[in-house]
């Protein structure tokens, strides 16, 4: 991995054992050397899934095999297999035949349907996926239900530092576990998940109760992230119950026992964004974004995402320049009609501009303080209206620039 | 002016004066020392104007200005007057009363009604304007017919260069004469206009034919660029006719004697448009995207606006890195449904892939010659369908970064 983010957590975290779950990695040697680059998990009979995936029109062949599977199962899942360094978009009948022979392998390995295998790939897009590279390591994959750390590692790419993030709740007065991992950390404007992202729990839960949890966990985690703007071809989030737990089985997301899993699992997926945004390409500051005010919750996000997206906004949040004009800027272009007038931006709860101009009270120097930091935040106010939505972004540095002009080659 | 782009034309063009058009510039000292910063154009009795201004929700008190004049006087106008350095954005109602008491100054002057004067202020967002330096500086100024140049480098801010661009042509057997000026460089996603732009002829066209032909001239020049992504507050495209040409009036916009002048004005709008985007910020090449085979025109301008603002396909080309992956994730996350088959994708006419994967006969040393040049191409054709597209864009560098971390302080 290249040097670790600034905004790296200190370390991985610790990840509990998810009762039905096994991780074991490999190196295929697909791009990278000297690193895992391939992921096998096992799951236990039983498992339910459910998933999420690009809107590009587009999609890998993987995002095609597993969302179809999905469908074709109606959400069993017995194991995933993950590589990392060859996207396996754009790839043509070949890339679809590298998706299926590589799940092929895997069920064989197991012991149930292709079907029953979800596939991912992450890496360059365009080239010719060789599958067997992944077939010919999978038999000797030794597997552990601690190996998290390991497996969060070698779905990575130009990521800095390893994801995950765990959480313990109850369902129904029985103790479950969440755990999950992700990896980012550019062409990262997910639109319906992040690049790619696993969240298992052993709780006993149906693939349609999951897919209701995790549609509403995505939209202010994942879906409420942005890096550079640009929507991956490959993004997936899977949200696996192994159903190992001892609670009766929950058939319906709006279960009321699944108050507190709920927030739990919210809380799970949007420690890995912010983890993914932290490790933004060139990040060097967090940003939150809140916007209030708004008709409805969709318009707040909209300008939420306008100005977390804006170039002039990011470079001179970089440039650790309270250069609030841009902001206005990138309000003003979102397409949400509003009235000036109304419209109030703060800087890390330094009030700043009112009523259509400069508030009297703005002290710049403590605006500049705050952009000294590591966390920026920034509030804004467009209007009397109740729609409210926060979205997280990364600083554009001169590093993006490194990073990009010279990835491939 | 900071150092040239790479990309500019050699020198200013030669731009012919257009009777009943007179030139001026001062320094004001609002925020540049030692250059010119406030341009003012007389325009002769009877001159006719269109106007076409930033569609952001927060316009500053210059476009709100011009727009109200323009609707109040039916088109009619006699004068201009230019800042640089502040754009009166975001500056409430202060900042209405500067561009108010401007036009009125600069309306003594000429002998006219403030409502006859146009408006217009670029440069930095959200700081008071203090408009007794421009009207202080408004009745010594010197006019002449030939001051192009120099009016085109007073209404600069980050432009490396002043940009011009002329036609002759004939309406209906007379000779007429096309002169225009406009300025970029950063906040580059024109919507209606540009940052600032302005066209003279003395042809005699009324204002509601002037606003016909700008409506359509714009849409495939200044409306099919992009440098960032992010629209101005202060975009603004003026097109004004004094009439001093010896061609009876012409009422219509569809008039059928317009066919030479209509073809001369996109001619010079897609000139300036283009010197713009040679002078983004940072920019290092010039980058053509071609979309055909789209169900209609509007659907290929938003696959190649998508794959224009891509920030990875833009640093992917600042690196001479034919990584045409990342076109296909451009093009696959502009919401616009498309057969993976039928996509094909060229770099400056070399076929790089179709049918879904990678063409055969790809040549990629052949690919990456081209993009070590200065003019980049991709073309893209998505499917079989008749809508064509062609957009602008540049390339985004390290001085991009460089410029916008630190344009304001």
């Amino acid at each position: 991995m290249a040097k670790k983010s600034p905004l790296a957590p200190e370390r991985f975290p610790t990840l509990p054992a998810v009762s039905g779950v096994e991780l074991g990695v490999a190196e295929a040697g697909l791009k990278y050397r000297q690193r895992a680059d391939v992921t096998f998990i096992r799951l236990s009979e039983g498992s339910q899934a459910a998933g999420v995936f690009t809107q590009s029109a587009v999609p890998g062949a993987p995002v095609v095999w597993s969302r179809a599977a999905l469908a074709a199962t109606g959400g069993k899942v017995r194991a995933l297999v993950v590589n990392a360094g060859n996207a396996n978009v754009f790839t043509g009948h070949e890339g679809e035949h590298a998706s299926a022979e590589t799940a092929r392998a895997a069920a064989e390995l197991v012991g149930c349907s292709a079907e029953e295998v979800m596939i991912s790939s992450t890496g360059v897009i365009g080239e010719p996926l060789d599958h067997t590279a992944i077939t010919k390591v999978l038999p000797n994959i030794a597997f552990s239900d601690a190996a998290w750390e390991a497996a969060a590692e070698a779905i990575g790419t130009t990521d800095t530092y390893a994801k995950g993030a765990a959480a313990r709740t109850q369902i129904d007065g029985v103790e479950v576990t969440i755990s999950g991992i992700a990896k980012g950390s550019g062409m990262i404007e997910p639109n319906m998940a992040t690049m790619l992202g696993y969240i298992f729990t052993d709780a006993a839960i149906s693939a349609k109760a999951l897919d209701g949890l995790l549609r509403d966990a995505t939209e202010t985690s994942f879906n409420a992230i942005t890096v550079d703007s640009d929507t991956s071809t490959s993004d997936t989030l899977l949200l696996i119950a192994t159903g190992q737990a001892a609670n009766s089985m929950i058939l319906d997301p709006g279960d009321d026992r699944l108050g507190a899993f709920r927030q739990a699992l919210t809380d799970v997926a949007t420690s890995l964004a912010h983890q993914i945004v932290r490790d933004g390409e060139g990040a060097s500051k967090f940003i939150t974004i809140d916007v209030a005010g708004a008709k409805d919750d969709h318009e707040a996000k909209i300008v939420a995402k306008s100005v977390a997206n804006s170039p002039l906004v990011k470079t001179a949040i970089a440039g650790e320049d309270a250069n609030w004009g841009r902001v206005v800027m990138a309000v003003g272009k979102a397409g949400v009609p509003l009235d000036r007038n109304h419209l109030a931006i703060s800087f890390g709860g330094i009030l700043v501009s009112k009523g259509g101009g400069l508030a009297p009270e703005y002290d710049e120097q403590r605006a500049t303080a705050h952009l000294k930091g590591q966390e920026i935040s920034i509030e804004i106010d467009i209007g009397p209206g109740q729609g409210r939505a926060t979205v997280w972004t990364c600083d554009l540095t001169h590093d993006y620039i490194s990073i990009n002009a010279d990835y491939r080659s």
